[in-house]
């Protein structure tokens, strides 16, 4: 007698299933491994698993909606006496505060998409959404023109300058990386200041 | 008679099939032109078209070997006694100067980059062997370690913070973009400076 094994299908655990799937694509290459792959390994039927996640991007990139909620909320939550830089790049920063347990999964999803063409097209959409969120908080809050070059380079300074820290961190990184992506868009200011 | 018309097929001008087909895309939408559109839209064959450019995309992006070249020479040039980093920046900047004639079809060519998902793709790994390029003179010249989150930020703030800034320019510079970047490059910098 298997009784966990009879009967229904398992109840889905989305997170799971990313986390495997995310394990299968590194250790076998995204383009290498199919939906029905990940379905059979999970034991789910593949409807089920196009229904939690319509495509294999999705589940590289499936906390992406929550990352840039996480922005829109530390944007939201920032006093009105605040320097609108500074509290822009620490409600950015704070977006990449990951509770220990996915730290694993999240670098494992950072080298997968610096791997693939198709995953990285993925990450430039989403990122001009997060620039565009922080573009539009500098609008309203500093008193900046919308698209004006100034709001433009230091939205894009700030998100592009934290993916490359993060992929860096991936790489070589020790522990949870959001303060090493503070030390490192420091960094990125001791250039331009020359 | 129409001479012209008649006889072996017209030679082919690459620059005037790429010219021509970003136009046709930026009209039409990148994905509702194919191949075949753009060789009867010249009048040369499809498979004549696909020996000059193997892809739709590299119809987009033919120049970035060209592009890639550009930046390799500019370090190359440089001389001793010059700080690495300013020296990085005005190779690259100096990279992004286009012959009058081709300003409008760069502008287009941004564009069409900016709206098409595979398109990024292909800019994103362009981009990356331009930030090695200059990782690598950083190293070399700049007694940096490689791989080095120093390295890795200046280089990525340079090529991100150029593209973001060729964006920009595609959309609401006025002539030709190498000073708008060099200036843009400037106000990323006061961001990390606070």
């Amino acid at each position: 007698m298997e009784p966990k094994r009879r009967g229904r299908p398992p109840q889905v655990d989305a997170e799971e299933v990313a986390r495997t799937a995310v394990r299968m694509f590194v250790d076998r290459g995204f383009d290498d491994v199919t939906m029905d792959d990940v379905a059979r390994e999970m034991g789910v039927n593949r409807r089920t698993l196009f229904r939690y996640f319509p495509s294999k991007n999705e589940l590289v990139w499936g906390g992406s909606a929550e990352a840039l909620e996480r922005v829109h909320r530390g944007l939201r939550d920032v006093t009105p006496e605040r320097d609108p830089f500074r509290a822009a790049q620490d409600a950015y920063v704070r977006s990449l505060v990951f509770p220990e347990e996915a730290l694993e999964v999240t670098r494992q999803r950072l080298v997968l998409i610096a791997s693939s063409e198709a995953l990285s097209a993925f990450g430039v959409a989403h990122r001009e959404k997060i620039r565009q969120a922080i573009a539009t908080f500098l609008v309203d809050r500093g008193g900046f023109e919308g698209n004006s070059l100034e709001v433009t380079m230091r939205s894009a300074a700030l998100v592009d300058g934290g993916h490359a820290a993060m992929l860096w961190w991936a790489r070589f990184g020790e522990g949870p990386p959001a303060a090493l992506v503070e030390k490192a868009l420091g960094l990125q200011g001791e250039v331009r200041a020359l």
